[in-house]
């Protein structure tokens, strides 16, 4: 192993002063060795927790006390040279920067990692088909446990070549591909969540403003709006769908034709939407709940809590996506063989809702 | 080298169709060197980059053919032991998963770092100081070439012990202690620009609504404003600045003092005061910018393009300060020593300012 500084500091015995504090020098194996009063074979055979090889428990704690006292870090290269993995999980997301939505999944990806002893290898691609392929490569060269691969929205996609070279999940997005196992949100559920929250408020005519970009969302958020109000005894009517844009402007433009339909509610695709939206009623005078009540999806952290009034949403659950990715990966929990897991979307009320006042 | 199959699946050879399409084996360095026709010494040589080694450049192009053709993934580990450093940089995030500025830190240091041949390793602590203790003793058992340390909000910080035994540089926060490096945004030139913004348009009688939680931006931002008005021959007063929670509830509330200071416009100390503010005057029958100019800070990406009318903002260069944190750590930028590296925080015009009408 070797011990020597990194830094292009001058050798801490030098003795002049320096501008810079010198950094401590790290502690060696042969230091501890010294400390407990055994051989740095034994140390080193600690350190890689050999279970098998014949040390007393009194040797391997005065081994382990001296690690801790001395401050020794393991070389944990070494130890993946041993084991022939390492103690990574690699992520591939594709929009850390621009959505704030990936940050959810790292971080339920890295709580549940960090809690079976992984540590996370992050990669951010921005989309960018070469960065992807050399970020594989570099957690591959790195002898990664597995991959997640994520994707800032639920769609399909295609599997990179090199990922084909580790165990790997997706994360929020799928393959028609049989076998490449996936978790996704349960899209077609939280439609029917969102339309519940309406419909537990005695709304009967309630409108929904779908997105025009096809996705899996798309398809699902529909589906449990109509589901939703099936099961509540109301035939689907389609000229109460209506498509925008998924962002503020789409639905602030949006606000005319809803008001065309007589509904007392609205269900907005996302939050963006229904933020947009919330423009467009008040500049044609009504309140928010009570001329229209009004309903998102997303919960997305800067608009939905901060609406006036506050917006009843649905949850995407990327915490639990990015959680459930690393359990699949490490088999702790079963993904189905044919399709994506599907990861419950919570209700969130708050008071762009209120109970229709009898007509 | 160990080149064992990491996944629990039947050796390839076994030739019973299995439900996942099972992994290639990894190539080994012993098939590269067949295919080169050398001997593995050689490929080692060359993969490990030993210029002095006596090889002919006719053999290492003949090696490395054969490591594109095959597919050959070098150990990074095993590379990392015989230079004493990896390629990785460490980037330790306290709130990756909870605001949208992590993202663009981590954005800028990883172009950065590719830039130069470094991986980014990032580890998100969510503000756990026991996370963020294992975060960096993973950091230093992988031999990190340096951490960048990062908070989301510009502050002062404490340094880590264990931050001390790697190279380190400070984001978006500082320390009071001489020499540790650091580079934050440029809080006084971005307060500075959003009043020139409104200066620009005419305005005379220009409000600021500052935070109430101590923060160098609050002071920083506040300083610009009267550097700014100073410049233009506008003596500065104190009644012209109020102060709220930096969120849409607190620019919300801050509609009606505002009101009464009779200025034409107001500089907000962020794009969320802002949102929160832009309702208030609405409800008070007044337009932006007719009735009164608008300008906010952070160009928050969901919210500050998509108000109605679109927010003109100072915009907090995290992009910028991920990337230069990487440039000082890799030695390529000078910090200064006394204090942080400032970085420019740009304007981004859009419709809430328009040319005063002459009185």
């Amino acid at each position: 192993m070797i011990s020597q500084e990194k830094s292009s500091g001058t050798p801490s015995g030098a003795g002049t002063p320096r501008k810079k504090p010198p950094r401590p020098q790290p502690v060696t194996l042969r230091e501890v060795a010294e400390a407990a009063g055994v051989s740095t074979a034994t140390v080193s055979l600690v350190v890689n927790n050999k279970k098998a090889a014949r040390i007393s428990d009194e040797t391997r704690k005065r081994v382990r006390d001296a690690i801790r006292n001395l401050g020794y870090r393991p070389n944990a290269m070494a130890q993946t040279l041993v084991s022939g993995s390492s103690r990574f999980i690699g992520l591939v997301a594709d929009a850390i920067a621009t959505t704030p939505f990936a940050g959810q999944i790292i971080h339920g990806a890295q709580d549940e990692a960090w809690k079976h002893g992984y540590a996370l290898l992050i990669a951010n691609t921005e989309g960018n088909s070469e960065l992807e392929t050399d970020a594989i490569a570099m957690m591959l060269e790195y002898k990664v446990r597995g991959i997640l691969y994520s994707t800032w929205f639920h769609r399909a996609t295609d599997i990179p070549a090199s990922l084909r070279e580790a165990d790997f999940v997706l994360v929020n997005c799928f393959s028609t591909e049989p076998g490449a196992r996936a978790v996704v949100p349960d899209e077609a559920q939280g439609g029917h969540s969102a339309t519940e929250i309406l419909l537990r408020h005695g709304h009967r005519r309630i409108a929904f403003i779908n997105a025009t970009i096809p996705a899996p969302a798309r398809d699902g958020r529909l589906q449990g709006y109509r589901e939703a109000l099936e099961g509540a005894g109301i035939p689907f009517d389609e000229d109460l769908v209506l498509e925008a844009y998924p962002d503020q402007e789409g639905g602030y433009g949006a606000t005319e034709d809803l008001l065309r339909l007589g509904a007392t509610a609205v269900y907005c695709y996302n939050d963006r939407m229904a933020m947009g939206l919330y423009d467009g009623l008040r500049e044609q005078g009504l309140s928010i709940p009570a001329d229209m009540a009004v309903v998102g999806f997303d919960n997305q952290e800067v608009i939905a809590a901060h609406l006036r009034p506050p917006l009843s949403t649905v949850s995407l659950p990327h915490y639990e996506l990015g959680a459930a990715g690393v359990r699949i990966l490490l088999g702790l929990d079963e993904a189905p063989l044919q399709e994506a897991a599907k990861i419950y979307c919570p209700t969130i009320e708050r008071t762009s809702v209120q109970a229709l006042a009898p007509a």
